[in-house]
């Protein structure tokens, strides 16, 4: 799930770069193409997604991809060029879901720096609870809170999402959670 | 400030690539490379940053380059792999103002499609009114709500993020503020 390859060539002319700290006040090493002078630069990906919602139960996905093929998870990916955080959301939830859904106020955002990561999701209020899941997605389907698979949830930032929205709808009111995945050897 | 130039090369192998969707169930044309198969991903980039606040003053900092060279902005800049969001705001806001602060809440979320960036912002309290800008600040200075030079804000996403923060201070209560740049022609 992560598009962090190392850079061995010069995108822009095929030249192989070298790795140092750019001449311009930059602090970290960047590949550099001594021959094009091209500055290559790695950050942090964006993965957006929804905890789509019917009544008292929330809709997992069933991954049928690696990572973590089999696990739970929310519907959720990459968010791609052109679109808004919330646009991408929505995307992610018709395309590993097939839901028909309205957006809610966004709710959580968590970092892990292990991954180079930052995954953010939406509240989604599902309007039916009949799904057409894409080629992502071996199931989808409706958990009430005593039936979430918690030792088959895919990620932790999932896992932390879920937990949130269950304590706000307790509380009867949802916030906002920013939060991050603290190092460690596993995720 | 956008990283977001062409790919003619592979990064792996240094082939040039050719522009196709690729067979994996993707919908969007990716650079591929022909000889190792490499696909290459571009996604937003992430801007973290502060909004620093001393009683009823916000600082600015004064931009030494490009682009909006002249014009004020908050501390912020591009995340970098490894650290968390906060982390990151927070470092952009030692690197740009030099300022003495202690971290407070998230507070605002602004995707700019057209870019293909998303814009964060932290609330930070300063200790003190005494700032070292690095090279990128031509100058660091607090604001109060009256003098806040509103022609010569840098971008949209940091003349959003101080409107809501001054709608909220007035308010007595800070939420998180998640929106959208609506596409157009001038950021």
């Amino acid at each position: 799930m992560t598009h962090h390859d190392p850079i061995k060539y010069c995108q822009a002319c095929g030249t192989p770069v070298v790795y140092r700290v750019p001449d311009d006040g930059d602090t970290r090493e960047r590949a550099i193409c001594p021959s094009c002078g091209k500055i290559h630069y790695v950050n942090p990906l964006m993965v957006v997604g929804t905890v789509p919602y019917l009544d008292d139960r929330v809709l997992l996905c069933k991954r049928a991809i690696e990572p973590r093929l089999g696990k739970w998870t929310l519907p959720a990916g990459f968010m791609e060029m052109g679109e808004t955080m919330a646009e991408g959301a929505a995307r992610e939830t018709v395309e590993e879901a097939g839901a028909d859904f309205e957006m809610g106020p966004f709710f959580s955002a968590i970092s892990i720096p292990r991954v180079g990561q930052v995954h953010f999701f939406y509240l989604a209020r599902l309007r039916s609870a009949r799904f057409d899941p894409g080629s992502e997605t071996l199931e989808a389907r409706l958990f009430s809170e005593a039936e979430i698979p918690w030792d088959e949830i895919a990620f932790l930032t999932v896992r932390d999402t879920l937990k949130a929205y269950l304590a706000d709808r307790a509380l009867g009111r949802f916030g906002v959670h920013e939060s991050a995945i603290a190092w460690s050897p596993k995720q």
